[in-house]
């Protein structure tokens, strides 16, 4: 199945194509990321993923940054590549500045590190 | 090692007391998690991990409660459970909803099944 | 230590050709695969894991090919990019569509994501 | 937020019933479980998630006990304790044996010892 | 399937009883832990892990308290209770000190720090 | 904020000089690797990951190049591919033989076998 193919706006069904004109529309750009041209290979996935992530990531007590930032937060714990430059890219598009990404990185790094010292110690839940 | 002792105030060396009065003192309560009289095993630790840690949640360009969030984002992704009871309290008392901590675990959640997509797709970067 | 040596057939020991001929004789092709060939620098390891794997992933009361997405959603969630390669290969040859595959992706994923839903609502087992 | 509050049917909002009901009729089953009690204190999540998990987990290419099998996997492999319990519950309704229990853990677990062996060996891409 | 049979020796095949046997008479103790009463529920898993884990753990280039910390930090990092507890017991009876344990920890919490930084920052292999 | 700006000593503030002098000093090297280059980005955590790592890494009970096994296995188990590479080249400059690092890969992949099986059959602590 791989390389995976990335399906084209020209070469996508109609069905694809009304995702794709939804996700350039709602994020005023004119072309759409890898990522979705790959779930394009099976479209209930495009389609269910889109509307979640809309519905997910839309302002709502935490404003879209906060969000972006826990996004990065998930993706470099798990050491997702794509993600973590995509979601860094849309951070930095809604204002996080270098020292601020800075600042993100040592929290999540520390985080992953005291997440260690607690399950070596079994530290009981207070 | 286990049940790893809890090391009690009144049972502490002074090389630890005065890192359990720093804590007290900088967060303004009057007794210190069991985290920290689980490290307090391994004083130079206790000690690093204070120091560390006062360093990268102190406010900057992130505020205080987006760092708690960016916390409790790798320690639900890492499944640490005495991570996620004691930053989820410290996010509640800085300010989150029982409605934002709903839409932190949904971008939480959403952002690991996503990871997944990508690797599973393996989508070149952009 | 890196590159890792990829020992060929023509350069390996006598105990390392007869693990590659076993692989060969059993999967029915005529080369091995680079994993092998780099276990290969530790012979013990190449002969224990290729027993291991062949116990394991013969046809009992799960198929082969039922075994093989098993596998994929295993090295999908670690991010093994070399085991999701080569395994999605195998299943392939086992008769998975490349609408298997999607299903099989979006099953991964949403996995992924509920896990994190339950570990951060603190879900207690029904 | 802890103890989550696990929200019951006669406590819960038209909204969260008609969820309740949909899992209920769906499943056929006269209760949900802890899972959607719990996610029913963020409404948008316990409607998206039903509605993705029942897209998802529909038969298709793969059939629903194959699905299972692959939740399972990725539940072991993150260790989801709620997760492996309610799944593996699930799995043994839609007839998974004691015998395929067995023979699925074998080969979950073998999956991650490769996947680490393909990583500490960097294993290049056949 | 939960909670899992534990088989105890008098209720055992003789093929497990064999296994049970040998892990006593080379262990030099007299009762088998519960990972090896679980794994007897699939009799083939129970002998193929032993078997393994004889060869794996035995005194190498590497002696065999190393082999014990080196697994400790693998189940801290992946958080599995039951393996840190075991294998804590192990190199505790192999002849790890408090403060060797407090050293242990440090260095596996801090590996899972600089491990997010390396992935955060996107270093490029020197 | 890709690809990461890699900042050379010439660049460097007086600030980062320091830190890149007390690496070299201490490390007996004439160059800082990528990993210090990276994180000079934001120069408080340079500083303070290297005093933590200078502190966490210097022989104690455990030996140095026990230490660089540990964080060999926290690396392999969360795939951190620059992490491997560095730290296996520093076990090697610290005496491990091309034998050791076979028998280290041997353990941390087992560990992360029975690992899985200790989650899947929710074995209790003994």
């Amino acid at each position: 199945m791989y390389p995976t193919r990335l399906i084209e706006y020209e070469d996508a069904s109609d069905e694809v194509r009304q995702v794709y004109d939804d996700i350039m529309a709602t994020r005023k750009i004119d072309k759409v990321n890898n990522f979705w041209k790959a779930l394009a290979n099976h479209p209930v996935t495009l389609l269910r993923t889109w509307d979640s992530l809309k519905e997910v990531m839309s302002p709502g007590e935490l404003d879209p940054l906060t969000k972006e930032l826990i996004y990065i937060a998930v993706s470099v714990t798990n050491n997702c590549e794509y993600c973590i430059h995509s979601h860094t890219k849309a951070a930095t598009k809604k204002g996080l500045s270098p020292q601020g990404f800075g600042e993100l990185l040592a929290v999540i790094a520390m985080a992953n590190e005291t997440n260690r010292l607690a399950n070596g110690y079994q530290v009981p839940v207070d």
